[in-house]
């Protein structure tokens, strides 16, 4: 291939086929197996399409959630999927997947790569609200499966109703109508069994 | 739930969740397995975000064509997936994936139920510069894990040179940079014998 930005937009493309192999806690609905980052990301792609207009922001740019929940979890070709609530792992997570990010992204020509950093940093430090938003959907889809699946996703670890809302509370304010929702399961999976109902 | 709208919208999310168990002929670029709808259009919409530069339509509207790739197989759920060298199953194709359209976006509310089956129409028909952009990306993609993998998705398919560049062909108007890239991949995959070179 003569034209050399082409080429280095192919090899980020072909690169990034390996998130198809990093597994998450999650399960898929119908519990069979656990899920991986690209089924997981095109799920989110999908839930900002549909749930925009729950965002309190009244002309979201639904373009730049998008965007973000597609690339959100490329980092963890490198980095590895870090279990929300193992806190032990959450200590250097920061610092891997700043690392990961800059092979990852330095992959593609300057221009790209620097759109690609700006929208992952922005997103993990929820600078927008497009940032909040797509956050709370990256909260809320692990949730749904878990209330799904009887809580396949969390298996031996022992999660507790405060976990949950901490990881879910920055939803009250940028989709106050999603955060309702929110509540609702977790009650339902507090009353199940599925979380514990007292701080551990 | 109290919220009859939001209701249908997460009834749809969670419906969908089926795109993760329907199989395509394409294997990962690892070779370790076939791929998924889910991971097939999660990379569609990374490569939209990439590669929207070679499009011929200098204003083209990104947030389109994402969600036109992010949606585009969610009929396969009910229709199962047609591979694209198949010509007896694609004969009945149409109907069988207009039936699903009905059923699976019929589960959201009306006006989002007419979005996706109008971006979907616009998409199979390739009725606008966005769908036809998509539909490049579309094609590619299985061109792309075919050349990686050794041809691993044709399996004991025969294709010719003439099938490959009679699926691709619109990609010469629409994205003719991409087409270059395209010539090249199917250049070399005639060479290795991948694909046959004459007709059958």
């Amino acid at each position: 291939m003569k034209h050399s930005r082409l080429k280095k937009q192919i090899d980020f493309i072909i690169e990034v086929d390996k998130i198809k192999q990093i597994l998450r806690q999650n399960h898929l609905i119908d519990n069979s197996r656990r899920e991986n980052d690209a089924e997981h990301s095109w799920h989110l792609a999908l839930m900002a399409m549909i749930l925009n207009e729950y965002s309190i922001k009244k002309e979201l740019d639904i373009l730049k959630v998008m965007k973000m929940v597609i690339i959100h979890d490329l980092v963890e070709i490198d980095a590895g999927d870090t279990f929300a609530y193992d806190k032990m792992k959450n200590m250097d997570k920061v610092l891997r997947e700043e690392k990961a990010s800059q092979r990852i992204f330095g992959l593609l020509p300057e221009d790209q790569r620097d759109e690609m950093m700006q929208l992952w940093h922005e997103f993990e430090y929820m600078e927008s609200e497009e940032a909040k938003f797509a956050a709370s959907l990256d909260r809320l889809h692990p949730l749904m499966h878990n209330y799904k699946t009887e809580a396949a996703g969390w298996g031996n670890h022992v999660i507790t109703r405060k976990d949950v809302e901490k990881r879910n509370q920055h939803t009250r304010e940028s989709a106050p109508d999603l955060w309702k929702y929110i509540e609702e399961i977790i009650e339902e999976i507090t009353e199940k069994g599925y979380i514990s109902k007292e701080d551990i």
